[in-house]
């Protein structure tokens, strides 16, 4: 943003721009106000980048009009999370590429960008209920050019299921650990990994797993350290940050 | 209950006792009343089971009170909890076999009992911090005639740790799981023991371990079967219930 | 585990296993892989013990397949528990044998094995409305090989309810105390039986029930020793614990 | 209230009150206003009944100012709930007649009143802890003209305790139940008498009991039918409203 | 009870019953076992009390068959509460004189007992939609012999409302406060009032109402004293304690 | 109210009135009962302000009625909030100038009053699922006769969206910030504009949101000052309190 | 803020200030930065108006050194907030000034402003233990000039007390309701007053009232329209938002 | 620990190491056991990386016995958080080169490691307050060897302040925000940067902040992508999770 200030100032210098202009310009830009949203049209700079629609409590009709903002100006693959099924139909008729996956409900239009992260992104589930959440980092994480290997019901409560999948682990440079019910697994990964690991409480459990609450509670305790949390069955922002994590740069 | 309640019925048949005399006994036998408490005086019966005395709540000289008639009805050893340091000092003037932990703050009065349990109870637990709430387990179950291993310092966070006490844990009849923060102990544990494990979340953590309420939670939901749980801190409760489990009958 | 290990390294010195067929090995063998579950082939070791499929949040098909693997095993009885009866019908198409209770949503696929415990089990509800958690307490403590012996509405509201069964509590080896409200059945069991008590509170009640917060935290508190505490509404968990406890054997 | 408003109505008519006067009666009249509290002078009417303050968060000099109006307004006994050690000494030098007991931090200023009650109010302890909550209970029933007896340490872990003491249950026209920790008292007492129960949680307890608030719910989720609430260690609130219920009245 | 206890007693010793006679009689007599439930039978002696059955998670088939045990015993009228519609429909077909109120779920099976409380009992809500239950709490008070006064809509952000019912609060002997949200009902009526105030807080509301939990917090700190508080939505316990305080006796 | 009893007194006194009609009318003229509510008919004095019918638990019939009794009072324009769209038909068939916003679920019946506020009011969201609760707020603002300016999806993680309403921001008079998940919006408003801010958090989100709890504790730690907080979702409280706040006027 | 950018803009274009130093005098004018602190210097344009010290968390030199900056910076008075009072002596040594009130710990350095604000401002208390945080308000809105009156201890418990204040209540142009436990007053307040009303929920209360959680959740539920909160004991934010709405101002 | 297990296999086959002495090896290697600790010794295979004690319940005798068996094994520089002043002053003296910060309560021995990861951490906090916890951050990533800047007392209520650090914000490869109250730093950070952000909670803040709760969920809720969450006031964690993601390598 910064840089963007700087040009217009020049510009403004210059005199090849009107201090009205400017100060347009420095309100107007980035985005693209269709009234019920704001589309952000800054990101498509830097190339591949997909933007993403929260597709929860948006009308199809929103979701659409918003992703036709972002394909007029460029920018694709479009991820769209938490997309219901009887939305994703209405979706899919008028964006006949749209990758529908009823399990994560993520919806995908365009191509995959390249994979181009420092190395491989593991995401282990605890058990086959957390799959879904699971999936939704997978996704995310590959749309956002990061190659991934999933490993699913990997539970403590069976060890050598785990310790099965030391190389996974070792060879990983982020890991994502996906649990419900007591979310142990975050804290086994965090002992035995030497990586970054981004843990998913899921809402998988009954009584007093509160919909996730006590995995949350339990991942933000972990007794291992260099693992942080993201929000209950938050599939997407895990594997947004790992995809992050995995394209770091140095700054100068 | 119900044999008194017959021996008593059998006696007014026989004339031997007044129906007032009947109702009388059936109210009063079974406890000695001290007005600030009703002292058990039944356990008596079955020898070697020590009567427990919670002491939090309590001032030096009620817990004195108690034990005095303790002692006259010929129970020992007798348990203290929760005795606070000042307290016991003004107890062990009373009773100068009184012997203390500070750490656990558990007092005994009087001798060990013979260790008559079916087989080894395992007390473990996941951090230096957790010994306290061990300990109270670990004498508690001691106390009440148990054999007891303690391996202490085996949280998940070092998994090489906890299999080098494989021996211990497959050797155990019964194991305490004592751990706070995110209390992956008891579900590491749980799935690897093949016998009853007791949970015992410790209020060691700070933030969003809320005094042990996230190890209280995460126990409650391990994806190991076999675990149950007892209240945050409660090494006497789960002592005391292992101890029953070690000191399990056919009854007819 | 640690005996397999032996056996392995045992092999590796003898020259009759390599050392990468080793660390195979010792990856590879205790379960079955299949994609999205890791089946448990270990247990079939001990002869009559049955695996268990959680059945909430997992698809018909993935259900059947997880059951396939495991009778190709060898292993049954298989239980099957959160069986919806939706499921339950397509489940029981792949399965003739499969019996199925609606109330406690618990299928059971194979036979029941000898009961071979060390005592009874009295299985005790406070209400009517608790009976589907009793239920799948019972069943699974049978499938376990026990025999089991179920009360129902004994609630605190009415004493001379609970002590008429003064025998039952007396004569049991272990105790399930099943109770949703206050949950003050298991205090009050915990006081007059001599046996382990294991408490599951139920979801029944309204308001500040808070869907059986208040009964698990009631337990969890109970002024009765010797209550240990399972998950809401976990009639499994306790089931399997107290097989466990009734099947209590010296180890050497 | 309306009473007093046709008073002055009809004083205003007659015309032996202006009606600027009126106004200012209505406003002014049923209490005395002293800057940091209005004192209620209203009561007094109704002789013998006792006016409280509430002593928590009050200095000792307000303390002492509010008691001096109500005495030179008539009002007496005072009763002082929540009083601290120390505000007691500065308040007892003011007025030498006050008598403090320290357990319940309670303070009586003046003359018992006659007990004018219908019938007799028993107040029940589960522990020894819950002492001083039931001591606060008893001496405020007291101090508004009730007999009381109170029966301590009939905690439900030991029914038999509970169950000598029928006679006072049974003969209770009122009873205060005072428990902490799992709170079942007032279930099992709520189950045995054919009286109103007004129950007592209290902070006795530790780790999960979350300092009266299990005790609380359990109450309020009672399975016996005809028991009320009153928060958490407010004996006061209790010997109040059993008073209230002890002096009911046919109106017309 | 303890009296039958003593007549049993007087019987064994005029021989005219044998101790396990005694015994079996203790144990069997105060109820009735159907299996699913222990219906009790010992009510009816005090006529016209009629008994309850709780609705919620129970079949049809049970509510039935309680019932039919209950008008066996001779007991009426049968109150059921919490009975859904459909279920409402299936009793009603087995007992034509079935009278169901939607609103609050209650169904009455038999004839009104006679009026003979001491006094009047006022049920006053907040809102409309706190009617449903109060109509509980005035339908059961009703039930239990009472004469009741319903004033709905007093809440106390139009006081003036309130207030024009001052003749009905002065003259009630016990009441009933229901309401939601914020609750303050109880509190103004609690100060307004000079009888027993019992407040059923409702699950009216939203967002941060927590279906009632705020009402219940709000009832259980009112400023006023004399005021007690049952579960949410529990209209039936408070019209069944407040008809106990409206029969209060004098006991010897 | 006091004007009104003045004048009441003053026709006391003048004998006018006699005291039984001046009770009368103190008692019974600022609303009309219609038994399942009372009609508030005193605001119609203050010309213009719609009176509101809160839709949640009322059935339509309620509802209509208590609109005929408004309307008969000469009240409108009539506000209905929470207003299902099911029984926005049926009351849409009594009146046929129902206004009805599915989104927001209000029906307005009769005519928008003259906009005679001190400023401009901004409504703004932090998101596009945010819009219902907003409209809720602006529709009721504009009831009362302000005007509204409506901003959406201004949310923090795109700052430069909401700096380009700076303009707003700066020229409002009132702000109303609606936002969910973790309700930032509030506190970055908060610190932008120099006049009073109400939040109002909303129930968008999932998880760790609990519902809007998120959202709403956030608002109330507000790091910025000068920001208040209404109930989870409440558009309309938010609306009536900026109404008031822009309609603020000297008194004497 | 806007305004500002448009003269750094125009002085850019004509050639008076470099495009570095433009972007240099963005980024530093508006504060001091004091490394543990950015002191906002930017409010001084706008005379009289006080900046605000939060003096919780900071030690006594911290707190010096922001006041010297703004002081230098020509800034009075300067206001602190929950300023202990060790604290409060060390900084009364810099400044001779300083104005303590140890109950509200508030402190002041300077001078009153004029009370320039359109009408006067009620602070209302339920109680006489919530004066503290009423004197909080009270004195920022003083120092932020506004008119105050302050009236305590009008509880709805002595609803007569409350009404005695109808005059005050219905002059004042805002409303601040200070009250704890149940916090009704702000409904009952709400429902008298036509002016916009600020609560603050206090730490006032015991047991249920969870440090004043019961409070603040009541006064969120308002069945009075027109009722925002802010903090828990948050006297300064309730002050300093009714000094901004009462000095509403008309923008272009 | 695979290359290990892989190496002893070798060493078993070559016949260099018996059997027994495998399973020893294996089992005791990798950590020192004191007794009431078992101190990791395999992590000084990678020179430079401190190993850390979590003093917290720990007591200074238990710390310099841990110290001591790190030291003797040749790692540094030992990290202890959570370090009391009483403590550190007897630490100290047994560790002449301790350097210790009473603010954030951390102690280091030995010295600094080169700054060798991938760009530089910046380490930003919201208040003055959050000082300790944003220190305890940037001291743990100093020790493991990363170059940190630290900006203080950014909070989004005054956004020109965040805005003038943009250059810290675009130039940082890893963010850790620090912040209490509404947490909001975390979101409007989130939405700024372009690289992964680890946010602190504090327990900055009163009243409804819950000593860190409210921050915590907002920034578990944030509405940026590519946030995650540490535990309240874990400055330790984040840092140590900012090293590994900057110290980040590709793994074959």
């Amino acid at each position: 943003m910064k840089t963007q200030l700087k040009e217009i100032l020049e510009e403004v210098r210059a005199g090849s721009m009107s201090v009205d202009d400017a100060l347009l310009k420095i309100k107007e830009q980035p985005f693209a106000d269709i009234g019920y949203a704001k589309v952000d049209t800054h990101r498509k700079i830097r190339q591949g980048t997909p933007e993403v629609i929260y597709g929860e409590g948006k009308t199809p009709e929103q979701i659409i009009g918003i992703a036709r903002t972002m394909l007029q100006d460029g920018q694709q693959p479009i991820l769209i999370t938490r997309l219901q099924e009887a939305s994703a139909a209405l979706v899919g008729k008028e964006f006949s590429n749209l990758d529908y996956h009823p399990a994560s409900r993520i919806g995908i239009i365009g191509n995959w960008p390249e994979k181009d992260g420092i190395g491989k992104i593991l995401v282990a589930t605890a058990g086959t209920s957390d799959i879904p959440a699971a999936e939704e980092a997978a996704l995310t994480a590959e749309a956002y050019g990061n190659e991934v290997v999933c490993r699913y019901d990997m539970g403590v409560s069976g060890l050598h299921r785990l310790l099965a999948h030391m190389d996974d682990i070792m060879s990983a440079s982020v890991i994502i650990a996906v649990a419900g019910m007591e979310g142990a697994l975050a804290s086994v990964i965090g002992g035995l990994a030497d990586c970054p690991v981004i843990a998913v409480p899921t809402s998988v459990g009954y009584g007093a797993s509160f919909g996730g609450v006590t995995a949350l509670l339990a991942m933000l305790n972990s007794c291992a350290s260099g693992v942080a949390v993201v929000n209950i069955d938050n599939g997407f922002g895990a594997g947004y940050l790992v995809s992050r994590i995995n394209h770091m740069e140095i700054k100068k």
